[in-house]
């Protein structure tokens, strides 16, 4: 059973709450406080043998488990205040070692001003790290999936294609020059949440759907289609310099690096195209860059049209290392 | 390392929030809202490896796994709105399965008139249910484990002693007599969180410590005594008919029974003797019970009297099914 389908066959034994301000399905749920106030919830597990490619110390681990969990909260907007932490470790873990856990949990969580402030510890058979993360956000800020017009401006906060490249030295073994070599394992090892872009958006209601990119540029494309049901027209992929670098030296087109990668915390979303220049400055006030890379279509497709030549943007991501 | 000394190396590395409505190691975490109002959050992680005895369907473990977290709410006296569930799960999970573990999940979440509103699946060696459960309550309606004083009166919600007699039956094949051996069972497959006595509480304001008996009873009152730095002189500890008649069959002493279980989802309290009786009353308009079972003392110590004679009670709980 794929992901999808699992959450398919749980969501149809469930009962649903009344007035959910977030449906299922994206990325963060909500309980209303007051007409105007969301409580803003979100849980994701980071199970290190499938979430941890080889080399990324616990520290590292730790640290990304936080800014996974952030990055959901950038996309929609609203900012973390609290993080819990459920961990699940194997008996023999070391006393280092869960240091270097707590460490790598507090410096992400301080990274984007929150703070651990509970959780439990449980033996398991794998390292497990489930982490729940709380924002309070005005209901009319939320940038959800759903949402997206035609005509609307798509645009990201950042190129692609490193995090691909970065995870192909990793997992098979392709070699990279040595002056972008560890610039492309950062990205792997130190990823960041675009959160400040993301709460600079939410207040301009610029933004029309929103999501990250952790499961790469071209699954996201489909998610927010899926939830917005529209399409999309893309014409400029902004390919990261070091991952052309990358995708020349290993025959390897550079497209593919950006569009099917995956473990990017970029944000993909759609804007109202009145609004693009409040939108574009908000971004930037931050110190960010909002790229517009096609437009919404009413017709359900995911195209990309790069100097005349039409390709489908595929539903697909980075397979071995991430399960969808 | 024992879950203590992991918890007490993890929050050695973690910079505290200013200002903490709850300290690190009460039941629940709580961030404030207003002046008035916490949100009051909690996770906890059902491994079913540690966690579920055998004989114990999926429906019911994932059942178990809202009870445990609402149990915790109960204790502190906060109504639970809302939950995400994290679950990790093998490969190899079938339909079936999956359907009992979200089916289970939904009757937890309904009996205590909560919702499942989101959450995320992920591969794992093991079977986790990491359950994150949250509410709000105003702040001087939470029951802490800090607070009990020397001549506060100590009460439990309910006898002791079934689910020691139930897990000894699945654990150590010990024998039941056929009148009282589906009882004891559904001790175990289906406890019951405390959660109308534990709201019927809090708004009487009489209650100055609390904490669930999920670890035993005798390791519920080491914990308050720690959080609140007093002793405990216990001079009656309701025993469950059921648990005498299976010690008296079994050769084991029903007081050990009673105190050194676990998975037992009693409130164990301490109560101003000026409100008892507005507490009692409480607790009776919901249809519980309230049993004084002893008294606070100064002394830091925890001591059964008998008929006259005083034992030392210590801090165990069921090692073998879980970890502390």
């Amino acid at each position: 059973m794929g992901e999808r389908k699992i959450i398919e066959l749980i969501l149809e034994q469930l009962d649903k709450m009344p007035e959910m301000p977030i449906p299922f399905g994206d990325d963060v749920s909500a309980y209303p406080i007051g007409k105007k106030q969301l409580l803003v919830l979100k849980t994701d597990m980071l199970v290190a043998e499938t979430d941890v490619p080889k080399g990324m110390s616990l520290w590292q681990a730790a640290r990304k488990a936080v800014v996974m969990n952030v990055s959901d909260f950038a996309a929609k907007g609203v900012k973390p205040l609290v993080i819990l932490v459920s961990l699940g470790m194997p008996k023999d873990i070391t006393r280092k070692g869960l240091e270097e856990i707590a460490k790598g949990l507090n410096a992400g969580a301080r990274e984007y001003d929150t703070y651990i402030i509970g959780g439990d510890t449980n033996e398991a058979s794998d390292l497990i790290m489930s982490l729940s993360v709380f924002g309070l956000a005005r209901k009319d800020h939320v940038m959800l999936r759903s949402g997206a017009k035609p005509e609307d401006i798509v645009a990201v906060t950042g190129s692609f294609g490193k995090t691909s490249a970065g995870l192909k030295m990793l997992l098979e073994n392709r070699k990279a020059p040595e002056d972008i070599r560890s610039s492309l394992l950062e990205t792997v090892y130190m990823p960041k949440a675009r959160l400040k872009e993301g709460l600079a958006l939410s207040t301009t209601r610029a933004v029309t759907s929103a999501i990250d990119s952790s499961d790469g540029l071209a699954w996201s494309l489909h998610e927010l289609s899926k939830a917005s049901n529209v399409g999309f027209l893309i014409e400029n992929v902004p390919l990261a310099t070091e991952a052309i670098k990358f995708a020349e030296i290993n025959g390897l087109d550079p497209l593919d690096l950006a569009l099917y990668g995956g473990e990017e915390y970029e944000l993909v979303l759609t804007v109202k195209p009145s609004l693009w220049d409040k939108a574009e400055k908000a971004v930037k006030s931050v110190g960010g860059n909002l790229i517009k890379i096609g437009k919404v279509t009413a017709k359900k497709q995911i195209v990309l049209e790069v100097k005349g030549e039409r390709q489908v943007i595929e539903p697909r991501g980075w397979e071995h290392f991430r399960k969808h």
